[in-house]
């Protein structure tokens, strides 16, 4: 079987960025098995639908066919201000517009955040969000890393053991999950 | 004494918005004691700590200088994906950077949605946002407009004379919440 295709989304634009990173380190540690693109949202404008009727910007339309052509998606995100970034409720919300390829589109949520929140705020309204455009979130196990900058190394790469043991069960476990929402779907 | 200040802000970029229509139906209903100044959020690029560093962008520079000279802040927000808009999340992860003039800001909430949800959820994320980054919102009373196109004659002025009556008590509180907020700071 071809493995399975997933797209990777930051919602952070920060090149150094932890999460990121994370999404780089679940390339490398489920390389075997999953066909993980990271996708760059940062051309994306703003939505507006006054732009939108005037025709949707070729950006969105390679995003959505990005969407649209992955078996499933791994958001990593970072928690602004209790919540989910702007620059990723953007991204979602061109998306979810007509023909929305989020529809019954499997996905897993993960984050690293600086302190010691572990993004639990981000992604306890990225779920609520995920819902409301039918994105079928798996929900354990979680992944929320704290103090990430003590978990990588000075070039960005993973290297806490325990970490890296946590990371492979949840990209297993993000495997059978794709492959059962494929599964029921077909 | 001299009106309150307010910054009227749309979570909305269509010109022909409910929730800016709102915003503008605000100015005309209380302009014996509020002046209201919309500010139009659609110059402000997505955050990246990146360009953050290289220099603030003059658009965000005037947005926060717009918020620090004003006594509160009145947000119209629209409901996309049971949440606040990518777009108005995004002026706010800008704004509550170093020297955030968000901080202890008061502000009030309003929402108009096309359906029945009368913006119910992105007034729940936004409530979590605004206390991250220490706005003293008002709790009541709520403004949730339902069936928002029925409401508005075809010019978007708002002609319904249940909902100018609960604009109008809604207003006045917010002057009170104002009033009440920076005595406390002085």
């Amino acid at each position: 079987m071809n493995k399975i295709k997933v797209l990777g989304i930051s919602g952070s634009l920060r090149e150094s960025s932890f999460n990121t990173a994370l999404l780089k380190s679940s390339i490398e540690h489920s390389k075997k098995y999953l066909n993980i693109d990271i996708y760059d949202i940062s051309r994306i404008p703003l939505y507006n639908h006054d732009i939108e009727k005037k025709g949707i910007p070729e950006s969105v339309i390679k995003f959505k066919s990005a969407i649209a052509s992955s078996d499933s998606l791994l958001f990593a995100l970072p928690e602004y201000n209790s919540s989910v970034t702007g620059v990723l409720k953007n991204a979602i919300d061109w998306a979810s517009r007509a023909e929305s390829p989020l529809n019954g589109k499997p996905c897993a949520i993960m984050g690293a955040s600086g302190g010691l929140s572990g993004t639990a705020g981000a992604q306890s309204h990225f779920r609520q969000i995920a819902s409301s455009v039918n994105m079928i979130c798996m929900n354990v196990p979680k992944f929320q890393m704290r103090r990430s900058k003590s978990l990588f190394d000075e070039n960005n790469i993973l290297t806490d053991q325990t970490t890296i043991e946590h990371l492979n069960k949840f990209l297993k476990a993000f495997e059978d999950w794709t492959l059962n929402c494929i599964n029921k779907k077909n």
